[in-house]
């Protein structure tokens, strides 16, 4: 009789992209910020595959596609590196990785961002799809982190549906996700 | 003696964007929801210009071109494809025949459609302009097709006066059309 | 002893971007109307580098350069030509001559635009970065330029410091700039 099968653990990347972080000068607290935010807001088993690279567009080009492409990440969350120093590069590596772009998360998390910094306009986030997968791009402070999922995570397992990834369900009591009925 | 002439109908493109509406398995509601729409907002003689195309971008694009260029329709509304689905190729296709593009329209309708639902991110609707025509992808359900024509319609008769289009009038009492003074 | 020293003027971009300007048969408002702007928000001293080019895209590109690449502007506002009429181009200019694009610029100032006029959404201004130095495309009439300066200025002088321009400080009773402490 075959034993009972530990849960599928659903693997979410989770990319720290910063110099600092990567040479081992600076703390990452980006990274630990995203996975808090999703253990407050997942119901489904789930694990973090974590990565922390420098600010070289090549680099961060490489481990997105090794997470979209081997790792079965259907979502894919970045911190860091969307600003408009010269280092940060964030958002020119996730374009060049997309398939597609999806203007709205960008939009969103600037407008939500605003509310609590008019410094916000100066992230340069993007989100795209790249075959089965969504990659978000997070600014750097934990506290900015939050504001943007809190504005654009309830629209993610719906968004995942649509492009045949894996199938997230959120605790309703911190977010509260939206599928069309039809 | 000459009859007098019948008042000219100014042709306004409607593209529904659907495979299925296509192949005739599925009613198409986005195509009669923006007949519905133009038919409160507008206060001069106009006809539709109905086509339905399947989800592939060379079709797209093709009766886009077709209706800009040879139709005479200055005003061009698409409904569906603007997902993130694999075969949602719409805004691919409108960007393709643009010669400029108008990135106030796409911020503002998924703004408006943010208050109706959350996954109005999801969207992403292009606004373009071709010759002496404006494009602009709509959604697919005629409720959202409603909240986004509510929102950008009355930027849209002054935006065709300066790109050399027909001259639209509203009926003020379901569409308020700014247009400046000087 | 040598005398004492003048302060050192920042040299701040102003280009006027109208073929009727460049022509003379129709007087300037935006450049000057954004020359008052600034001396409303600035505490430094500071001096206008004027120009007047017509809607022209070689000739825009090719000041816009000359401003930040030989006369040391961090800062370049232009007015005028960022519509949909067939010779506005300032748009595609600005971003010809960009090393990166700042989405959120553009999607502030038309959102706080709307507020007064709903055809802001024909507004296709960009906001770029050229080596170190900012360019923010600004509407042509002096009313709508305050309205976008008041909503965007806030977040100029964190920017020049992240991208290695000069430092400017704001009048706190006129513009509450941000700068985070970190």
């Amino acid at each position: 009789m075959p034993s009972p099968q530990a849960p599928e653990l659903l693997p979410i990347g989770i990319v720290t992209i910063s110099d600092r972080a990567f040479a081992g000068t600076y703390e990452d607290k980006g990274g630990p910020g995203i996975v808090a935010a999703l253990q407050d807001f997942l119901a489904v088993p789930w694990r973090p595959e974590m990565r922390i690279v420098p600010d070289e567009q090549a680099q961060i080009e490489a481990v997105l596609k090794e997470l979209a492409d081997q790792a079965g990440c259907s979502l894919i969350l970045t911190t860091g590196g969307t600003g408009p120093a010269p280092r940060d590069v964030t958002p020119e590596a996730t374009l060049a990785v997309a398939d597609r772009v999806m203007p709205g998360f960008g939009e969103l998390m600037r407008m939500a961002s605003l509310k609590d910094v008019p410094t916000a306009i100066l992230s340069r986030q993007e989100a795209v799809l790249r075959g089965q997968s969504l990659i978000i791009n997070l600014p750097g402070k934990p506290s900015a982190i939050r504001t943007c999922l809190d504005a654009v995570f309830p629209a993610v397992p719906y968004c995942l549906d649509l492009i045949g990834g894996y199938r997230l369900e959120t605790n309703p009591a911190t977010c509260v996700a939206f599928r069309p009925k039809s």
